[in-house]
């Protein structure tokens, strides 16, 4: 291993900055001036909630979110959400019925959660390999639909929208922004609801934030566990039981850590020119790099990298964690590379991605085009 | 505020102890020696599939857990598993029906929970206030029940049982121990489930233990979310998605703490003794302390108190304040002070709490006394 220091390029849980992790320590020994770590402060006690309120506040800033919008710190993770939003919201407008616009593994996994609990419908065909977002052309909406789920960056795909779907009849849109979160400005009040994990861009696993649209909760089915309930946990502002209290810290340092950064517009910048820098190197690179994502949905945080020969990807993420690079496999049920290319990336860690990336093709690169002709 | 440590007698989030501390600090700045934080590490790799499986086996060495049984971390919480035990275990024997013993606060929420899945019945009538476990001789058990639920230690009501009920014709014994889990050994051959919230004695929140019987999983209702499917969870070795990596690792490390202090046998016979302290000074104060719960019923863990005067609580509640002692409030719902003496609490902890309260009760008996007289 290096001298210089591991970097994960990880799908999440992720990099957290060196300051932000200095906070949290700092937390760990004593919270504030309270005398106690926040391991052991109490979910009930006015420090907890006075954190809890700021770290709400914080994200109505940075998104600007209206006041008819409600902001919630839930357990379950995205996976909780895929039951929790048919069993919130599907009883809206007593439908029962909601569009999913599949473009990936995890939008296709919360349609098929969806479909326990009423009529889930595609809103289009699969995009075979979702290699790509599907032509708007194909999509079709249901303007009965309870709301409209999509997911706005696939995480294990690669792909992510340029704008906010819109189905017809102002049905609720629905949006997964798991990986995207926190990542470009977004106009909450185009959105029905809208939620993403702590584990990428906010810090450890543990917490799943929900913003939901007032007028759309209160009609939960009635076999709805009172955790994923939003209706409840909004009346106990997120602290209908013991929540992850030291995940909320988290979070709450690294949405200070946004704001002192600069905010949204500067994360997106910051995803356009990481995410660029790989993409162009790709596409240089004679096909020994290569990108399955079609260039126009390439997503700005997760790049997913396939090499010509399996056993070169092996080998590259082997090469790589031995100069301290590492959460750069694809996902398992894909295979492959990934980069992901989350806030806290900061510009050192991707020149050293990218020096390494160059330099494994320099010494491979006769092997890798023996492949490449192989195939043709 | 006194130049002694702050300590925390909160029933939840609560006390860790201070090597254990400084360990969960070393792991936030590194773990082990990957290189990176624990708060980074990803929960598909090597390192973190080693941590639960470590913590997983921790369990079952110090509750000499039997090869069939399942041991589970999960999210949620206990208001989570008040849903998801019905889901998953009433399909058992097909019942669709199950026996609540209600003793307390806890045990009541969950049967109410429970009753949104199919039919729930009382065991025994409740005993008003709580204050005693219902006689054995009201106990009435359906032998057709898919299992038998009851609360082991009741955190709000300072009730504990001592022995294990024992419904007819193998009935599967459900048991909510999340105030007093590892603070005595108990023979889990006898349940059918068990399971705790780590914010007690397994460090910070966010992660809750289910230790389930082989047998009993697989028949779970269609409408279970999978983040609660116990046979889901089983088969993802709890990692169907992004578990709370950090608070595994904190529950791995209270674990182990545990474990070098001597095992279960040694907390319980700290358990007793400090709560024993506490109880004589209530005995003997001549009702300036008053503990609402039957004597031997009461708690190990939690200990119940009220003053004549409910002004008196409150000045008690600030003045312990002052002097570093915190977390003391009674829930909520209920009022009066509470002393939550889990396994990290020590004596000198204790010393510190017993002089206080007997100085408290020194300086205000006078007044203590008068509203004893006058309420007579």
């Amino acid at each position: 291993m290096s001298g210089e220091p591991v970097i994960t390029f990880g799908a999440g849980p992720a990099k957290i900055p060196p300051e932000v992790k200095q906070r949290i320590v700092d937390g760990v020994i004593q919270y504030e001036n309270s005398g106690i770590s926040i391991l052991e402060m109490g979910h009930r006690s006015q420090e907890f909630i006075g954190l809890i309120d700021r770290c709400s506040d914080r994200l109505r800033r940075l998104y600007k979110v209206p006041d008819n919008y409600h902001i919630l710190f839930l357990q379950g993770g995205a996976t909780g959400q895929f039951d929790a939003i048919p069993m919130n919201l599907l009883g809206n407008r007593d439908r029962k019925r909601a569009d999913y616009l599949i473009t990936g593994s995890w939008s296709a996994k919360a349609a098929k959660e969806a479909s326990k609990y009423g009529e889930i419908r595609e809103v289009c065909p699969k995009v075979p390999g979702f290699v790509a977002l599907p032509e708007k052309s194909t999509w079709q909406f249901d303007p009965e639909a309870a709301y409209m789920y999509y997911c706005d960056n696939e995480t294990i795909n690669g792909l992510e929208f340029s704008e906010i779907p819109e189905p017809p009849n102002n049905v609720p849109v629905v949006c997964d922004m798991c990986s995207n979160f926190l990542s470009r400005p977004v106009d909450v009040s185009r959105f029905g609801l809208i939620f993403a994990g702590s584990q990428k861009n906010m810090g450890c696993a543990g917490i799943t934030v929900v913003i939901v649209r007032k007028d759309l909760i209160g009609d939960e089915l009635s076999i709805t566990p009172n955790v994923l309930n939003y209706r409840l946990q909004v009346a106990a502002k997120s602290v209908l039981n013991t929540p992850p209290t030291f995940t909320v810290f988290g979070v709450d340092e690294m949405l200070r850590w946004v704001e002192d950064q600069g905010g949204l517009e500067r994360m997106n910048c910051s995803s356009k020119a990481k995410s660029s820098v790989i993409y162009r190197l790709i596409d240089q690179s004679n096909g020994f790099y290569r990108c399955p994502s079609f260039p126009e949905h390439r997503s700005r945080v997760n790049v997913i990298i396939r090499l010509a020969d399996s056993s070169l990807e092996k080998l590259w993420i082997a090469e790589a964690k031995k100069v301290g690079l590492i959460g750069l496999s694809g996902h398992r049920s894909v295979g492959g590379l990934r980069i992901s290319l989350y806030n806290p990336i900061d510009s050192a860690d991707l020149d050293r991605l990218e020096s390494f990336m160059r330099q494994f093709m320099e010494n491979h690169r006769d092997t890798g085009l023996q492949t490449i002709q192989n195939n043709e």
